[in-house]
């Protein structure tokens, strides 16, 4: 029998923590090291963060230092969720390739590097292929709502005139820090400044995803462009961790486009806010496309970010294993499934 | 500048001169041969049958004979269109892939045929590989909307209890052939009779389609069932080339179930009936998934049945032509995609 494919964590937060309550659950697969510097986790069992039973698996302390967490093909796969930037990533990622181990991350960014930092793709694709393993930028926006799933759909199609892709969620459910960074309950002046300086963040992941739409059907992208605005509340709105009273900020409409050929073929819509049935607004995914024939499809409510984000990276691990080396993005690997079964039984020519 | 994509076909039918004429509108591709037996096209140009110019084109005449027609690595796909049972199909596709050729077929079995003829997927696997080529079955469905879309809404689940493919659609479209073989204008005894006798088709594809979800997600499929209901019109429909009677069959039910672990998990629902409308039902794509998130998807309304099937064959030509060599299903292939470029490319070292 194969032996159980091994998993490292880099970065305990809610989604890196989430990810191994789901590997912790399936069969077939061990969690062998994690490595995070929040002061009040170093040092601890990961059983007793996350208040699991460690029954008789063996024991994984969360260490500060990637070195000492880390050490030449240790494991199969290292999910790297600790950024949002491809630039900022770039050298964890580099340090796990040059340790001959495979890399899923959650930075936005890296769901398509080609699309803003060209070079910064083309050296990593360079480290994974000299080091035999591969890396895939995934979650659930970008990687699977607003890009993958479209591009499946347009599968079904002799002909794309116009594509449209809208993401209406909830921030309810998130905590503090993604309040501050979408603006919820900031005054409209102050939203406006926050864009003006960059201290707020909206969705990281248009630019990405209308690049992986255009190279995945052939359309040549040539100028995107986005924008953020504010959502006001008419009325009062209260959430776990958010409020905003009538008049402020319940959250942020993101808009996008591609062009293709001198006009907007890609239209890119997602507002986030907090407690958006308030005021009447109906959450959920939409794919509008427009050619030969026309789709229109709705999920309704729209998949849960945290949860469809700790999904799909978990998910994903083995087609990375499995895949040639290099620089991979979510159009170049099998579609994306559950996995209900052993994670063994999904290795191909390993172990 | 790499040379064309040369595609052969088999079957110059509604689907077979459809893909022609969804090929002849795309860039980098070129359609070299066709084979067809029916006496009214064999010796007759391509151009002059689907009546299109056919400009700088080469000249191709539909010939009644596979072996005039197809030549060792002529080339790069043949799509073969001609039947619905792997059985049936399976000669066809052995002489093709003896001739280093790849297949891509609508034979629904096709899409799965490690469902219910596990011998001949072996077979087709072992003579695809000893040829260097490789095959896929594909289609509208099986092939996306009740298979491949569920296998990939599931990659954001942290686990799935319950699959439910459900697709409404109208068959008003469709020709004489299709209204016989589903038992539209039948009296129910009729019906009941073609059902007994095996002479009314019904939807070939579940068996498949089951199979492949489970696969993909790790179920085990221990058991499958399917029935096969008249859809009896309390008023009288019209279509261009169906009528039913109030009191007769407007179409045909088919459900299907999969068991997994004793119970069933896999639900397919696909009611087809000629003026959907006129008692009310609202024709689309559906999918329901119980799990961690639910899933909610619906597609209204649905991929029409022709244009969906015509457009995956052609779009997952590079796709065949890229794969490595055996047999291939959509789960093992990249999402199927649109294709608005140049087939040239998107082939890897081909050429």
């Amino acid at each position: 029998m194969k032996r159980n494919v091994k998993v490292a964590i880099w970065g305990f937060g809610a989604m890196g923590s989430g990810m191994v309550k789901m590997l912790l659950k399936k069969k077939g697969v061990d969690i062998v090291s994690v490595c995070d510097m929040a002061p009040h986790r170093v040092g601890k069992s990961i059983y007793e963060v996350l208040e699991i039973e460690k029954g008789s698996r063996p024991e994984v302390i969360i260490k500060p230092e990637i070195d000492e967490v880390l050490t030449e093909g240790c494991c199969d796969v290292c999910l790297v969720v600790t950024d949002t930037f491809t630039k900022k990533v770039f050298p964890k990622i580099k340090t796990v390739l040059e340790k001959k181990i495979n890399v899923i991350t959650t930075a936005e960014e890296m769901a398509y590097p080609q699309a803003q930092n060209p070079e910064l793709a083309a050296e990593l694709d360079k480290i994974a292929k000299e080091n035999g393993v591969s890396i895939l930028g995934t979650g659930i926006n970008p990687g699977l709502i607003m890009d993958l799933l479209v591009v499946c759909l347009t599968g079904c199609m002799m002909d794309v005139e116009h594509v449209e892709a809208k993401r209406v969620n909830s921030l309810s459910p998130f905590g503090p820090a993604v309040m501050e960074e979408q603006g919820v309950g900031a005054t409209v002046e102050e939203f406006e400044k926050g864009v003006k300086d960059g201290t707020l963040a909206g969705h990281v992941g248009f630019a990405e995803s209308v690049r992986m739409i255009g190279d995945a059907i052939g359309w040549k992208v040539e100028k995107f462009e986005q924008q953020m605005k504010p959502i006001v509340t008419s009325i009062d709105r209260k959430s776990p961790y958010g409020f905003s009273k009538a008049g402020d900020v319940a959250g942020v409409n993101m808009t996008g486009q591609g062009w293709v050929d001198g006009e907007v073929k890609i239209d890119m819509i997602h507002p986030q806010q907090i407690e958006p049935e308030m005021e009447g607004t109906e959450t959920g995914d939409y794919i509008t496309i427009k050619g030969t024939p026309d789709i229109h499809m709705a999920n309704k409510p729209e998949v849960e970010g945290g949860i469809g984000t700790i999904a799909m990276c978990v998910n994903m691990i083995p087609h990375v294993i499995n895949a040639d080396p290099g620089l991979k993005t979510m159009i170049d690997l099998p579609v994306p499934r559950a996995i209900m079964g052993d994670f063994r039984e999904l290795i191909k020519n390993e172990n």
